[in-house]
C-alpha cells in the first residue's frame, strides 16, 4: 500500500485534517498532526511525509500571516489549493445548559469568525493554542462555564455537547487551505500562480509592479503585504493571479517583473481549487 | 484640571499605555484601559474618553486586522500616529529559574515577535488574551514552569522577576500607534492620510487604483488587504500615503479614485510620526 502522508497543524478532528479528508477523496491518505506550522514545513522539509495542508486565508477573519512568513523561508512549493466550507459550533461538557457559559475558548482565527455572534450573546472569548487544546482543557479542569468553539467531528471524537452549531458570524464561511511539496508540479490550462516580491521603497514602486500584469490582463486574485524583518516600514508582497507558468504572457510578466524587483519567488504553479 | 481620558486595550502596564505615556509627553493624561479593542472604540464613540490610542501595526508581527475592521465599522477619525520602540522581557515567578521554565504565555503579537528565539531556547507558546492577564493567571495558579512575555514596567507592576531582557527576534521592533477621535483634525504640511476602499472584481482594477497617486507622485507608505465580508475573495483596500488633505495634487487624487472606487472613505490625515 502506497500511503500519502499528509502534514496539518492540530490535533485530530482539526479544520486542516478535514482539509485533507477532503482534497485527497479517494486516494489512500494518512493525516500527521504537528503542533505547530513550522512543524508542518519541516516535516515536508525533512521528507518526514510527502505533503503538508496549510490554511492560508479565511473569507472573514483573513490571511494566516505565520504561514506566509513560512512559505518564504521554506524552500517548498505550492502544489494545490483546496477551500473549505467553514461550519463552527459552541461545544460544552455534557449536561452543561448555554446558559451557565460565560468564557469561550478557541484557536484565535476561529474565535476571530464568530466574534459578533459570541458578543451579542454575551460571552467572553480567550484565545487558546488551537480547538482541541481547548476542548481537552475543560475537559482536563471540569470547566462548566466555559465553551468552546470547534468543529462537529471535534464534538463527536472528544464527547462535548453541541450547544449552538453554524455560530460564525458570516454564513459564507470559507478558508483556503494550500497543498506544499518539496517538488513543483506542472500546472494545467485552469492554473493559479503564488509569487513573492520586494521593491525599492519610492514612490510608484507598487504601481510598476502591478503594471506588468495589468498590461497583459493577467487578473491578480490576491494581495498581501507583510513587514521585511530587519527594514522596519518596508514590505514584502505576496501576490496570487490566474495563469500557469506554462503560458507565454505570465513568463513574460515575471520577466518583467524580475527588471523592477528586488527579489522575485515563485512559489508554485498549481491547479485552481473551486468553491 | 483638563485632562485628556485615552482608551487603550489592556490592563496598566501594556504597551499601549507605554505609547500613551510617550506621545501625550507634557500633558496631563488619564489612560482608561479597556479589555477589548471594541470598547476602545466605544468609548471614544460615546465621549467617554476624549481619545483612544490603538495599535495597528507591528514591523515584526505585520498588522492588527482587528483594528483595521474597527476602523470602518465606527465613524471616527484618526487624528495621529506613534511609534513605539518595542522591548520584550521575558518574566516568570520570583526565585524561579530559566530552567524550570517550559510554556510561554503571551498576547499572539508578543509571541509571534519573540517566536524564533524562544523555539531556540526550546520554549512552548501558549497564546493568551492580553500580556497583563498571562501574568496574572501565572501568579493565581503558582505556575512554575511557566513564564509570560510583557514589558518591564509590568514586571515591576506585577512584582514580576525578569529572566531575559530583549527576548524580541529583531532588535528593529516598532509598534505604531494610531491615535483616533471624534473629530478629524487639520492636519500640517507634513502629513499622513489614510483611507479605505473598495473595487469592482476586474482584471487591472488595483494597478488603475494605484494609477491616480503614481500619476501625482504621491508615496504609499502603507498597503493593506481585508476580506469583504459577505463577499468571499472579494477585498477592502486600506491604503497610507504621505500628503494631507490641504494639497491640491491629494485632493485631486481622490477624486480621481472616487471615479473606480465603489466606496472610498477618508480615515484621517494627520501629522507624521517619528521612529
Amino acid at each position: 500500500m502506497n500511503f500519502i502522508t499528509v502534514a496539518f497543524q492540530g490535533e485530530p478532528g482539526a479544520y486542516s485534517e478535514q482539509a485533507i479528508w477532503d482534497y485527497f477523496q479517494g486516494k489512500e491518505v494518512q493525516p500527521y498532526p504537528c503542533e505547530s506550522f513550522e512543524e508542518v514545513f519541516e516535516a515536508v522539509d525533512q521528507g518526514t511525509c510527502h505533503a503538508g495542508m496549510i490554511p492560508i486565508e479565511n473569507s472573514v477573519a483573513g490571511s494566516v500571516h505565520t504561514n506566509y512568513d513560512l512559505l518564504l523561508r521554506y524552500q517548498l512549493y505550492i502544489t494545490g489549493e483546496h477551500f473549505l466550507r467553514v461550519h463552527h459550533c459552541l461545544l460544552a461538557l455534557p449536561g452543561v445548559p448555554l446558559e451557565e457559559i460565560e468564557v469561550v475558548l478557541s484557536h484565535p482565527q476561529a474565535l476571530s469568525q464568530c466574534a459578533r455572534t459570541l458578543r451579542k450573546m454575551g460571552l467572553k472569548m480567550r484565545a487558546m493554542y488551537d480547538t482541541a487544546g481547548s476542548i481537552k482543557w475543560i475537559q482536563q479542569e471540569g470547566k462548566r462555564n466555559m465553551g468552546a468553539i470547534a468543529s462537529k467531528r471535534a464534538a463527536q471524537m472528544y464527547g462535548m455537547h453541541i450547544l449552538v452549531e453554524g455560530i460564525e458570524d458570516d454564513p459564507q464561511n470559507y478558508t483556503r487551505f494550500l497543498e506544499i511539496r518539496r517538488e513543483a508540479v506542472s500546472a494545467p490550462a485552469e492554473a493559479k500562480t503564488s509569487i513573492v516580491f520586494s521593491l525599492q521603497n519610492q514612490p510608484g514602486a507598487l504601481f510598476k509592479a502591478l503594471s506588468v500584469f495589468a498590461l497583459r490582463e493577467i487578473d491578480l486574485t490576491k494581495i498581501e503585504s507583510r513587514p521585511l524583518v530587519g527594514k522596519p516600514w518596508e514590505y514584502l508582497f505576496y501576490l496570487d493571479f490566474n495563469g500557469g507558468l506554462e503560458e507565454g504572457k505570465v513568463r513574460r510578466a515575471l520577466e518583467h517583473l524580475r527588471e523592477y524587483a528586488l527579489m522575485l519567488r515563485v512559489l508554485g504553479s498549481y491547479p485552481r481549487g473551486q468553491f
